[in-house]
């Protein structure tokens, strides 16, 4: 099997590589070269273009930052155009629900099948070739997707027709945001009640406010020892990434009519901890939002 | 023992019941004769007033709706004035800090030791003897408390000094109460993006959303049967509770200098459900305000 | 003078007319035949489409409902392709500041002059020729087109560079919508706590909380006569225009870095109205969103 | 005249000074000793208690801080209890609605007449006498009150019954705060999208976001030459003043029942502000929690 692969980023070039390390041929294009170079030293063959990336492959697979990059390489740099009719294309790029539709009706409307697969677990999981992707499409769009997302993710999730892998990856990380950010407040209201953090995290880990993001990224040092909190928010997964799908969440309920209060109380957080300075920190150092500082005061 | 119980509400009397069942005595007064009545069936003696109700007794269990109620028991109707120096004095209701830290204070002032002991379970727990409850107060007077509390719950935690245990379920509820909003604008504004929410839920709970809310309380009907939404939101907890919890969480963070957005977001959610009339439902009804209706367009 | 002028809605139409009483010619085009049949009713030539409409023209105006609708007149149906070489091209729609730039971009490489030229007013200003247009463009682009704004407004504002007249009809209605949901709790505060909302309205009109949108758009009946709400919330100006508006400064926000927590609130609370079937009363209906209601208690 | 005043704090002595000046002779009291003699100095007669303050007096005035202090005034220190019978007690102090009302009770219990009577225009206006004042209580008591606000104010309202004075100030303040967060992210937002302040303050205060605020408080320096923006937001009004109001609303609204999602981000917004040690700048200092800063990045 070959795959054309655009977009060798931080996440993008370990996928990569998990395709070649699975026996699959890559052909690989990014607009920096010298992320070309490095899936060439992987064993990709290099590709001078988006259209050169995609000649003659079995399945195309792009992997790029967000909406705007995505309708350049399908629309603007012709890889829906030029690809031969009946093609596979892949997006695992984590794109607005507006672009996600633009493009599945282009590629329809050229014969094509296309899946939006956007995946989760960072660069760690996708050098490892265990990322969580969950995917939207057709049956039959989803079964040829399936063989080449098997040799990326150990967990692949079929979410029903184009747009729903998508959907539930935002759905996800919009609960997951709220979820830091209202784990942060508490904490920092029991931290001034005087309640000793490890006391509070069992008490809570053992009730009603139980949950994924406590159990593993508990905003403050102490109770999780493996929590970035731990290790000066080093990220394991950064802000603003989890900033830029809020973003998408916002943009997709505007769309759609939802009225979303909550998702905007945390995108206002993550877009002051960037404008602090702090975006490339793990997602629960939002509890930053919630400290007293002097920093600013000799500004006044 | 002797246990003089003040509150008998749909948790108090099943509290006192469960301390009748557990061979000690009571001694049980309520505003309400009604309710004082029952207790006598269930085996106390029915006291005529606050201070009839703890006098001659080996601990004093509070409790009732508010801090209000609170102040009104230990502080106008001369609780803590006329209770012999030294007694022990647990106040299981769900009070405002500010009062928790005056009637400790008051309680001290006389020669008391006094717990907050906050309970979580609502009306079925505390029949069975199965209520969690969160105490704070010193070592001392933890240890007068536990035999009493032992007697109706089946999990009692104890979280530090005084206000200790308020502080923890109040900042428990206020991650509660952010989870269920937040669940529910994800699955609202999943339905709209046409996601099967069966679908949503099985991802989502296998992965970086999960929480014990959304597995106990999903906020549609469907994925989680013995969710209150498959019963027409009929409370398990009931919305008006959560909201005045929400209400403590801001005051406090009011009287600490800690700012709430997330939590603040909830309070109204839960302000709007409570006058729309949707106040008894349970927690997850929340999702209530995040649907369309045409109700309303008649009025305009 | 001959006038190009595609989308005749409720206000382009009244644009329309306006400049054909100040003498000017106008070919006439809309997605409604039954629109341009109105139009040529009032003096203008009809066009079969939107190229046909900006033939041999002296200037093309767009009026249409939001970005896409703008993309596809410029873009998709080649208005900026079609038209001859150094045309001067002005959308009075308020379209999202990502869909200005796109159309700046294209008109600038294409040799044409563009403004965004958004307006204020609503039909009855629009039929008076008395509107109010924020403009952005070049000082060429700007003079070119003050000719024709100046047939449909009184008042013309040249902002600044291309996108400048947008951006300043966005952070407006920002403010507005802000302010209106502001103005609405208060009054329903004080209406809890027993003011009469006369003496509201003259204490606060008189005093730091004095604004246009108090003395024009005060939200409950009574102190401002001519105040929509004194009309059953009969429309001004209608609650989902603004909404469309917040919406456009949220995506503006987060295309910029800025958080934007009081314009979210809002928009959360203008999307509530528009989902209670609201949406078409005046903007100062949104205190219905404050209001008790037992509406929605059957529902449960 | 003889007037007792108990507080002389910033605000509090300029008012005792008024007082003096108007002909009435003042007896005062200061929890510090230090503020007494100050108030010795401008011709007042020290008092060693708040008891000894109100003895052999025409009238009581207080102005504290904030409802505890108003609390410990009245009721823990005596000067209801203490008070002849039929007294006249005037309470300029801005506090809680509970404790307003908790006043009002004693004060008529023990045979008082009470008004609320908060005051606006900071020390500057205290000096002068120029205080603007409501007023709430009943007509006989605002008749008694009214010949001593005379001396303070230049303009005294009579908002209605009791709490009514306190209830306009809450209101118009949760309107102002609202505002000055809304103006801030809009002037934010504009500066991001290349407006000039310059050009969009004259757009805005000549159209539908017009205001008080914008006029006097415009959050960026240029526009309006008097704005603390232009001093290095040097407060005319200090945002700690306004944040206690704002959590003042907040507690109103949750013992009312009103839902107040823009004064609760209104109300996080000021905490941020104050936890980053702006606390004492101006209100219009709440653009500094929107600017973006590095200041933090090196904590990560």
């Amino acid at each position: 099997m070959k795959v054309g692969f655009i977009g060798l980023g931080n996440i993008g070039l370990p996928m990569a590589t998990s395709i070649l390390r699975s026996g699959a041929e890559v052909v690989a294009f990014d607009l920096d070269p010298a992320r070309v170079a490095k899936a060439v030293e992987a064993g990709a063959r290099g590709a001078i273009g988006p259209t050169e990336a995609i000649a003659a492959v079995d399945a195309v697979v792009t992997m790029v930052p967000a909406g705007e990059h995505s309708r350049r390489v399908y629309l603007d740099d012709g890889v829906i155009a030029s690809a031969p009719a009946g093609s596979i294309l892949i997006d695992c790029s984590t794109v607005d629900i507006a672009t996600e539709r633009a493009l599945k009706a282009a590629a329809a409307a050229a014969g094509h099948d296309m899946v939006d697969a956007p995946v989760s677990g960072g660069p760690l999981r996708a050098a490892e070739g265990k990322l969580t992707i969950t995917v939207g499409g057709t049956e039959r769009a989803f079964e040829r997707a399936a063989p080449v997302l098997a040799m990326m993710a150990s967990s692949v999730h079929h979410m029903g027709a184009g747009g729903a892998g998508l959907a539930a990856k935002i759905c996800n990380n919009l609960v997951l945001g709220i979820e830091l950010a209202g784990l942060s407040e508490a904490f920092a209201l029991g931290g001034k009640l005087g309640l000793d953090p490890e006391k509070l995290f069992r008490s809570m880990s053992s009730s009603s406010g139980d949950s994924w993001a406590l159990r593993e990224l508990c905003p403050v040092p102490g109770p999780v020892p493996t929590s970035p909190a731990n290790n000066g928010y080093r990220a394991r997964g950064a802000a603003h990434l989890l900033l830029k799908d809020l973003g998408i969440a916002q943009a997709a309920a505007q769309l759609t009519g939802v009225p979303l209060p909550m998702g905007a109380a945390a995108l206002s957080l993550y877009t002051q901890m960037k404008n602090a300075g702090l975006g490339d920190l793990d997602v629960c150092g939002v509890i930053k939002m919630y400290e007293e500082t002097t920093d600013r005061a000799s500004h006044a």
